[in-house]
């Protein structure tokens, strides 16, 4: 692609960094930007920067937050003997935006992926331990993709946390709401099978 | 989406107002932009501010440029009696690409299309009419899209030029070159019959 001026084309490298974006799509962002106002420009990239100026992880859980602990964790309507751990910050805002979680969570900034270098000592674990040693946990949900490098970590962490005095459970697996058998795949149903839950519990919303 | 950082929301609110880029996928940039260092997030927004600051229309053809004339224009090597009637500057690049024209361009800046409330008055028409009333300009190409608002602008600029000495082409419709006739719409396979080209010339690259 033939840019024809050297400011468009920085703008472009620096768009196209972005993950999913290519150059084309960077070029035609870039340009729907030069249309607009350079105030309405300034507020864009003055966004970009303070969003890494003044947000930091939780001390306590590891979530996005502005002050040094998040809303969730200072919140006192939250439960702080439940903490659902999550791999990443956005799994923290899916589970939000169910309504169906009242305890706390903890962020563990991945999971354990030999192939990508990640071991356990990258991720957020030890802090884990040390709130469940606290003493007032007394449950944790494993709620982490159902992937083979999700389940490892699970693993990890139920070895890790198996001798302390605290319930460990898992986010249920099984046909999705909605979800049609004939189109389930089959070690899905087949676990939806052994682990089917009382016909009363299903009717709780 | 509950996002826990007011700073990250403000952020999101700025990016997912580009064009195609949604909600969703905002978070997941912004987060991927948080977890760089800070300076190559100043070098991301200084980038988009420098393109405002630094970047203009050519006066002579309305295409993008550092300087007063594009590169374009002010090259010694273009043929100056030639010039590309394009809507847009990605259009210019397009062409560009291809590396077979010689000539000069016009950026129109958009099409003539009453549904968006665009009329002529809104194009750079008036400046192509004071170009080819120079004299120096032999022949005027319409490389515009081949879609409805396309050729209501080209019979618009055919009537504004048609009484000049000026020479004007479109640029040709037809099945695209690795095109399967099966697979072509009957309009397009029946203007390729229509303006069928000597086989000699369909040889030349």
């Amino acid at each position: 692609m033939n840019i024809p001026s050297k400011y468009i084309e920085m703008a472009v490298d620096q768009v196209s960094s972005l993950p999913g974006i290519g150059r084309k799509t960077a070029l035609r962002l870039v340009l729907e930007l030069l249309k607009r106002k350079p105030e309405d420009i300034q507020r864009f990239t003055q966004a970009i920067n303070e969003m890494k100026e003044h947000t930091r992880l939780c001390v306590t859980c590891n979530n996005l937050s502005d002050d040094a602990q998040c809303s969730i964790c200072s919140s006192p309507y939250r439960d702080s003997s439940l903490i659902c751990v999550v791999a990443d910050i956005r799994d923290v805002m899916a589970i939000e935006s169910t309504g169906q979680f009242q305890g706390k969570y903890h962020v563990l900034g991945g999971i354990i992926s030999p192939m990508d270098g990640i071991g356990p000592a990258d991720l957020f674990i030890e802090s884990l331990i040390s709130r469940v040693a606290q003493g007032e946990v007394k449950e944790i949900i494993l709620a982490l993709n159902a992937t083979m490098e999700g389940e490892t970590t699970c693993f990890y962490l139920f070895r890790k946390l198996n001798d302390m005095e605290v319930k460990i459970s898992s986010i249920a697996r099984g046909v999705a709401v909605g979800g049609e058998l004939e189109y389930t795949d089959e070690v899905t149903l087949g676990r939806s099978i052994v682990l089917r839950t009382p016909y009363e519990v299903s009717l709780k919303r």
